[in-house]
């Protein structure tokens, strides 16, 4: 089966700060039209800090969600000025947590809601962690959680957000396979 | 550090047919007045169906993400008239992949984007796969994988969604706990 299709029209409907939304029309290969209501945004990036000992998180309020607050992974969207994803995780661990990191690794790239959304999301993880100074920006209130490594399965569990669920995820796997000596366990 | 808030005003700005945009003010219990841009959509559910041989994955465009097409488990949003999410779930995999399962199991429940949506997404565990009829929407063109368990890396790495990894990365973690024979294996 086919799924190549092209774009044929968009309009924007609305043009906010941080996103805006798009109806565009779709032409498929087999000559059907269909309309699509989009949400695009700039994208964001999430870092999974961690040495032997623990993984940073954070906890804020996320207002959207209604809940009091949400326990993350370090994130944040891109800027504007084109900066590389690499470049924004490294700005965001410094505002966040206060950290430098001499080892970064991609880690998943992904859009969060691929049914209505462009959003794409930069994965990476950091170690070789070392203090910098905090920059923390005046809007957001982040309180910094240090959680111990071998109580990961509970960070995930207590974490209800697609990126910190794919990172913390991929981290226990990582770790899993190395196993707790560096040896290979079996898959 | 307390993240308490409350919200003092809310306006539509957008209402569309899967989502609305509202522009909200919160405050917080130092005082504080934010503002967010929020995007207010009715949810979604995800499913791992899988046997001991392979689980089930769809191919299908997604005119968002500008890609001719994602490899994702099958998906779909809550329904309009209140469905539970489980009802969406059994719903959606006899559309998608024509099946019915005989157990369910919640896996996790997260929000895709909680910097600027209510999205939530509840994700399930399919078994006890049985054939049902296929109910396939008119305008959905999906592809239907059978992915082998034994290559379920490679299909983590080729997932590029956030409930995709999320499901696929927690079905590993639990095979992988139980080993090839059902043996837990070292942590």
């Amino acid at each position: 089966m086919s799924s190549t299709f092209e774009r044929t029209s968009a309009d924007e409907l609305y043009k906010g700060r941080i996103f805006s939304v798009w109806h565009e029309t779709f032409r498929y290969a087999d000559g059907a039209e269909e309309t699509r209501e989009i949400v695009r945004h700039i994208g964001a990036v999430g870092i999974v800090a961690h040495d032997d000992e623990v993984v940073w998180l954070v906890r804020q309020p996320r207002e959207a969600t209604g809940l009091p607050d949400l326990l993350q992974i370090p994130a944040g969207k891109l800027d504007e000025a084109g900066e590389e994803p690499l470049q924004t995780a490294q700005r965001e661990l410094a505002e966040e947590i206060g950290k430098a990191a001499d080892h970064w690794q991609p880690m998943h790239e992904f859009f969060t809601s691929p049914g209505f959304s462009d959003e794409r999301f930069y994965l990476f993880e950091a170690t070789g962690l070392r203090d910098h100074s905090l920059q923390a920006e005046s809007d957001e209130r982040i309180e910094i959680v240090r959680w111990p490594l071998d109580r990961l399965d509970e960070a995930i569990a207590a974490c209800h957000d697609s990126k910190s669920l794919i990172g913390l995820l991929s981290l226990a796997q990582r770790l899993g396979r190395r196993g707790p000596s560096g040896a290979v366990v079996l898959q």
